[in-house]
């Protein structure tokens, strides 16, 4: 029995993984701890009571969170966690339980989840994005996870996109997750209504639904979310040449706003060596479930 | 010994590979032949003839050739090659001498060759970029190559640097080779100038030799070219974390003009958890013997 944690800026999932599946799960606050000890205190306090209630074990603990470092186990300075100093919670979570733990970027982890029991099983070459309101990823590549010589490989989110284009919150310009994670479309949304204020009242749902009431800015924040997509996509297939893509995430649930074009606009983007050769799929596992299990599967690696 | 074969557009070196040294070599016209079966016996006869000079035999050959796909020993219709259609040319050489013959992208043999024997020795991550008429690029991810699921990843010059950009000889629009490759530069050099016919008549070395006379068109060529490459490079190291770059090709030997604010100019580009993390170097090979060596290294993969 496996444990897998997905530490988010606001929650913190837990769960158990037996033979691929979720067991039991619960979620605790990731804020209001009085530090990063009592935060994996908690956690591992959560994990022996799930097993506990079922009479078992755990064996291993997998974490997923934002600015993990897989080889050193250190969350490196997250911007979006309580915690602005290293936090070393690999270790944190091996010394209380006594078993190994494994930290890993959350989006590697669910691209991990996405290629061991979801939609990218069986591709040795694979891409998951993750969609939210920022842009992960995850590649696959030669049946390997990629982790780069740092440990912090798979950032689609921050490659550029439009040459000194919109300001991003990692400091820099035109990063592909300014234009289409959920905060991106917001601001596309925003210029187009010309209502700077819809930035703050109007989440892609709103969008979504105002698109599909005949909204012509909705409309048009989703045709230009698709061609940045498609290109920054294409620009990822010419690096590692996946056979599949999975894209992740709320976003990626909007079928014929958004699923149905790119799957066009993409192959037409695409350098001509690789059309018809790589796939768009959404992710096939519950949102709840991919979390834990990519955790839990960083523990297989 | 290992025979290694580089197919370019006007010229292929044919070379004997000992002990990850070029012991003999000698080139043919690429140009000219009836068909390729025509081209294939030269190559073939080459490479029996070179080797009966040194009294031995060869127990393999590796080939580098444009649009080359390494999973099927096919040249894919090669637009800068004679033959506009399919060439089996791994296949066509292992029967002509009965050993076996590995083909591949020529972009990803510079990269073997890098690798294996030049400034790539020793890196997991590794990204070496061939800057010439275009831009070829090599991955090596975990200690791997990188083919992708088609067997034709690694192609950094078709990443879109600018959308809608200038067009490419892909025929898309924006790609990275389009702007930094020397046909790129000559264009770039042709704007700033305001005089078109200087695309027939300035090369690379003509611009550097303005540049270091003063001339400001060719110093902003350069500088444009730097800001370009930057982001293209930057782009990659967020894709797959390399800890090293290795540029290779003309272009790449401008140290004042290209390496030098390059190396600066990358380092300000990359994503922050990236600076100080990946460096950039310039081939340690000669350029005649990188091509075959890397070629070579194909059949050891």
């Amino acid at each position: 029995m496996i444990a897998g944690i997905d530490i988010g800026g606001t929650t913190s999932k837990i769960g158990l993984v037996d033979d691929g599946k979720v067991i039991a799960q619960t979620r605790i606050n990731t804020t209001g701890h009085t530090d990063d000890h009592a935060f994996a205190n908690a956690l591992a306090g959560e994990i022996q009571r799930l097993a506990a209630s079922r009479g078992q074990t755990v064996s291993a603990v997998g974490i997923g969170a934002p600015n993990a470092n897989q080889y050193t186990g250190i969350i490196e300075m997250a911007p979006n966690l309580p915690w602005k100093y290293d936090v070393p919670l690999a270790r944190m979570i091996a010394d209380r339980l006594g078993v190994p733990a494994v930290l890993g970027n959350d989006a590697n982890a669910a691209a991990l989840g996405e290629w061991r029991f979801g939609a990218g099983r069986g591709f040795n070459d694979l891409l998951v994005v993750t969609l939210g309101t920022g842009v992960g990823s995850g590649f696959i590549v030669n049946g390997q996870l990629v982790l780069g010589s740092a440990g912090n490989a798979g950032e689609l989110g921050h490659m550029t996109l439009v040459i000194d284009g919109r300001p991003c919150t990692c400091g820099r310009k035109g990063c592909l997750e300014a234009y289409v994670s959920s905060r991106g479309m917001r601001q596309t949304y925003a210029e187009l209504h010309g209502d700077l204020q819809v930035l703050k009242t109007e989440g892609v749902r709103c969008i979504a639904d105002a698109a599909h009431e005949g909204n012509e800015a909705a409309l048009l924040t989703f045709r230009r979310t698709v061609d940045w997509l498609a290109v920054g996509l294409a620009n990822c297939v010419a690096a590692t040449g996946p056979g599949r893509i999975v894209l992740f995430g709320g976003i990626a649930r909007n079928g014929d706003l958004l699923m149905a074009p790119l799957r066009e606009r993409f192959q037409d983007t695409l350098l001509n060596i690789y059309k018809g050769r790589v796939d768009l799929t959404v992710s096939a596992l519950p949102d709840d479930d991919a979390a834990i299990l990519g955790a839990a599967a960083l523990t297989t690696l």
